[in-house]
């Protein structure tokens, strides 16, 4: 007999998944569900749905969306993009307030160990909106190890031929550390003193 | 302009519902759904409601049941009933794996402050089981505080007048503390050592 009733613990298995979440943290989301409200449940889930049905990827940076185009691509200057290599790397960005650019999403970064090549990343995507939108600067966001630095050098020597300016974020962001966990002071710095490269 | 797109803010809401989540880890949690299988988050979605359909509760102990009656009293010794506050409690409790009698669950407990009386937890349907299965001993594990005592003490007074003996978990168990993270060994303890009260 399993510690729980069947119902119950599909529910823990499910919460475990989360990111840093163990047994005993699982156990309490799930009662968490099981005390409360029906209606609140039903609203949850549906939210789980309906953000896999709503949210699509941008159709200019990659980030997620809940229209073809972003709120940030369809106001701001098309001009300056700052690449980043997911998501949730612009939740961070935007805390600068400062911004007024664009953003590029690659999804990842070039890994040979990971078998992550060039055309495994959105790389391809980033150098027609360069031509596309006569993009001025482009500024490098990628996390500061060595596949990013990998990777941000990869795209500058692809992009100088276009002509475009091409920045990385100085190194006031300490190496091997994460852009998603950054400070908005150390990311505003780093974004003033960016290098050409 | 909100941080995130509407579907992402609403499903970081509900996650920021569940205890002890704050706003990076519920951001975290909605990108992990935004980032993983679509398939997956419908069936997440699903044990979220499911687990509000088919659970309910145990018509004899009142613990979360998929049946009418829980496995643990369809099973157990009905002689024997150990009386816990929170259904989470029988979770602590069942982890001694020794005890072999039945459960049941108050809801709550005596608490003036909360507006909270005898009628307002399960005590009524006790002294009916306590009749019904000629039950020879009631252990009482409600938590070790003023609450939980006052609410054993006032369980014991009623069920004296029925012939049934009354025990209280030993106090092994810390004062203040919570039946729900104690370690099985202070429960096992707590468990042998319980006295007539």
């Amino acid at each position: 007999m399993s510690e729980f009733e069947e119902p119950i613990e599909r529910l823990i298995e499910y919460f475990r998944g989360l990111p840093g979440v163990g047994k005993k943290t699982a156990q309490r989301y799930a009662f968490y569900i099981l005390e409360g409200n029906k209606e609140r449940a039903q609203n949850f889930a549906k939210a789980i749905v309906e953000v896999k049905e709503k949210v699509r990827l941008c159709s200019e940076c990659g980030n997620y969306s809940a229209s073809e185009v972003c709120p940030i691509c369809s106001k701001r200057n098309k001009k300056v993009i700052c690449v980043v290599q997911e998501p949730k790397d612009i939740v961070s960005m935007e805390k600068i307030k400062s911004f007024d650019g664009v953003y590029h999403v690659l999804f990842g970064c070039i890994n040979p160990l990971e078998n992550k090549g060039p055309n495994d990343i959105r790389i391809k995507e980033l150098l027609s909106r360069v031509s596309k939108y006569e993009v001025q600067e482009v500024i490098m966001a990628t996390n500061p190890d060595v596949e990013g630095e990998a990777t941000a050098m990869y795209i500058a020597k692809v992009l100088k031929p276009l002509g475009v300016k091409v920045t990385r974020l100085a190194q006031g962001i300490a190496m091997g550390s994460d852009i998603e966990f950054a400070d908005e002071i150390t990311l505003e710095k780093a974004l003033r003193a960016r290098q050409e490269i």
